[in-house]
């Protein structure tokens, strides 16, 4: 019966992705390699996610430690451990049913973890209280904002409901926005000026929408992903004036709020500009904001662990909220774990304290290290041009191809971007994605990679990109 | 904006669970006897879930052994795991990005174990091949079954999508359909033919259900949740011989597949079946099977991992499942481990064979036992009638309640099984959920409890339920 015709229309307009070839490129090339099949390179660098892991970066010992006593406590028996994972791990162990991370808990998540998640946000936003119950924690922080998305499309209209979303924007948003049977309506983020996001141009976004469908949302993405610019205090006042004054529900993406690197940029979550901007927009701007264990330093994408956090929404609405959300029953217990660790770690004292610290610190120089090398290295690109990486987990420059690559990538059916890309790939084993995946200026292009990994792949990453750039302007001049 | 009015309709439409509110009340209770308030017990036995760990079954030492090693690699240095352990972990991790559990993993799951999967259908369904890329892990079963009746729905349509669902039905199953905008179609399962499938019964649900609305879908759940019906093979054929004459899209839920306790019980797949009956039938009818590592021996609810299997769909279709599976990047990593170690668990020979042996035939031993004596307790109380529980995780009685209690149920405004339910909670401290919850034939009343659970507390729960039944009804009589 269900033919390609009877399924889902929204799913069927879900834009497949560029990335999805390139995907199927890389582990054919991986297989090869496997079989001995002699390429220019030993081993492909998959720079595509944002996954720190993926890219050699060292799990947390701690972190990793008190995992694994929550899913084996034998191992608490053992001197191997020190006292305070042996003391989080039974406390955590203390508040899962039956004392096992194999039971369900709470929809919203075991009590204990989303009262420690409310502790650290209201101690990260300088005392702005955060309160347990209207914080859920979710299997990642995506599938948390799909199900707000979900809330907020009206299906029964006849005007599609539309979400005001950064260009570029991070691809699944928007095809979780499409797939729910609403419109992604783009506003452009400012390369010229760092990415910057300009109320001018949100209100431009908003007049042509209301053309088409009817906004109800905006997405905001701070510090952003691919773009890697982090707003400004001021720029967030503005963003929250705008909401207000046009009514629309705000969802704020920070999941990226551990990873800084600019020397004057710092991170402020749009609740604690919220709530310094005072009444009435305090009391009245309805805001969704999502955080994630997979992102920053500890990295744990693979446990799959996110919350969002709700403000000033109606009563009633909560409850929705709640009923939407328990058909899933809870996030993974272990993810909700890394949640409890990334919002209580060590503290100096705490016997785990040096060795995290040197771990974290580790991570933490690194990362400012390549995302300094990275910019170095792109702006002395021929045709490469990249704007300040200030925070999250992506370079993502301006490529200016030339005219001959472009009409190659044509003849070939490819965006000039995932020609530039695939190319990349085969000939230096570089896997990085196109900007034609996150939306960009038409007649600009893109190219996104991870900069979260070791000192010495991001090394090797930019000396491949390097060479082959040369040769491929070399090759279309 | 937000306010109720204004929020997606489907959401708002969902039924609100009779469950929040005992759920809510076993919370406080549990609460009151930590700070020591006195109570006829010293703890609530919670047996609302299928969540066998919840109530003190013990979790498998070579699963969580392999999963603690896993992310925690250091552990493969001490002689403390046996060398299957270390080997399985050493494989798996391998096959993990950076070698970590931290990592994602391609959208269906690691290729590796969505491999194992595949196989141990095979193997299952003597020899009926199982096609790897037919599969998708996903963090938990639920979550698969919410996206493929997605795929399912036409958001485009006047008419609303429709799904036959037995009655009584696992709740978040309707939950999920409503969620979306479809309707669920209830076909009444013959309680007095220990809640058989009746096709004529599915016929007379199909042609009511024409009058409203858009009938595609076909669910089944077997073995039964909460009803612990086992289907037999005539069965399976008669039903699927039903969707193939009415082009219904065949979904089966089979999480409860290594739960089998009648002696003359047997699981036999819908896939096997489908693909026994041989063509055109094998060729044609659309199948989503569905399987969990929350369930079964394993226990594991609290890691998320779940698999679906897809059988007839049209490529094109599949790649807009990948589509949709693909937002939320993939399913826990750990909750994929689970699977790989439920698809391929120690062989005779291997060192951790006789521990696993030992304490899986301990957990099927005494859940046989368990089913033998709930049913022999509840059929000898006054008021009470229960079918064979064949198998699942469920007792499900049938309860004649008094007049009395019905009237002053009504005067409380509750319905008369919620009524039963919360007294049983109160009194008793033992918390089961009501028959309204999953739906019954109009006028009849029953509970639902869990028993995958210890011997002892199966007992317990058996003496608290009989000793409150007989003041029940004495004081309604």
């Amino acid at each position: 019966m269900s033919v390609l015709q009877e399924i889902n229309l929204n799913v069927r307009n879900m834009k497949p992705l560029e990335y999805s070839a390139l995907a199927k490129r890389t582990n054919k090339i991986k297989e090869e390699l496997r079989q001995g099949v002699r390429k220019p390179y030993r081993e492909v660098i998959d720079a595509s996610w944002g996954d720190p892991h993926r890219l050699g970066v060292k799990p947390l010992s701690f972190v990793r430690q008190v995992l694994a006593a929550c899913l084996y406590p034998q191992l608490m028996n053992t001197d191997k451990l020190l006292e305070d994972v042996r003391q989080r791990a039974q406390r955590l162990l203390g508040r899962c049913a039956g004392e096992s991370v194999g039971s369900y808990t709470a929809t919203a998540g075991i009590p204990e973890i989303v009262q420690r998640v409310s502790e650290f946000i209201t101690k990260r936003d300088g005392g702005v209280p955060s309160y347990p119950e209207n914080i859920y924690i979710s299997p990642g922080s995506q599938w948390a904002l799909t199900n707000i998305f979900n809330i907020l499309v009206n299906p029964e209209s006849s005007t599609r409901t539309g979400v005001l979303t950064p260009m570029p924007c991070h691809c699944t948003t928007t095809l979780s926005i499409m797939g729910l049977g609403a419109v992604a309506i783009p506003y452009y983020l400012s390369e010229e000026q760092g990415w910057a996001l300009q109320v001018e141009e949100l209100e431009r976004a908003l007049e042509t929408a209301k053309k088409v469908c009817n906004p109800v949302a905006l997405y905001v993405i701070n510090p952003g992903n691919p773009a890697g610019h982090v707003q400004s205090r001021k720029s967030i006042q503005a963003v929250i004036r705008f909401v207000s004054e046009k009514r629309l529900f705000l969802l704020a993406d920070e999941v990226y709020q551990d990873c800084i690197y600019g020397e004057n940029s710092k991170f402020v979550s749009y609740k604690r500009v919220l709530a310094e901007m005072g009444p009435p927009l305090s009391d009245t701007v309805e805001l969704a904001s999502f955080h994630s264990a997979s992102k920053g330093i500890m990295g744990e994408c693979g446990l799959r662990g996110g919350y969002v956090e709700l403000v000033n929404l109606d009563p009633a609405v909560m409850k929705y909220i709640y009923n939407l959300f328990s058909i899933d029953t809870c996030a993974p217990v272990l993810g909700q774990i890394a949640l409890d660790l990334m919002a209580n770690p060590p503290q100096p004292g705490d016997p785990s304290y040096p060795l995290y610290h040197q771990e974290t610190q580790h991570i933490r120089t690194t990362l400012v290290q390549n995302v300094k090398r990275a910019c170095e290295v792109l702006n002395s690109l021929p045709g490469f041009s990249c704007q300040p990486v200030e925070g999250g987990a992506f370079a993502f420059p301006r490529m200016y191809l030339p005219l001959k690559a472009i009409q190659k990538a044509k003849e070939v059916g490819m965006q000039p971007d995932t020609f530039y890309c695939m190319r990349l790939l085969e000939e230096a084993g570089v896997f990085a994605s196109p900007g034609c995946e996150y939306g960009q200026k038409e007649g600009t292009y893109h190219i996104r990679f991870c900069i979260m990994t070791t000192q010495d792949i991001m090394e090797e990453l930019l000396r491949r990109l390097t060479d082959f750039n040369i040769k491929f302007m070399k090759d279309f001049s």
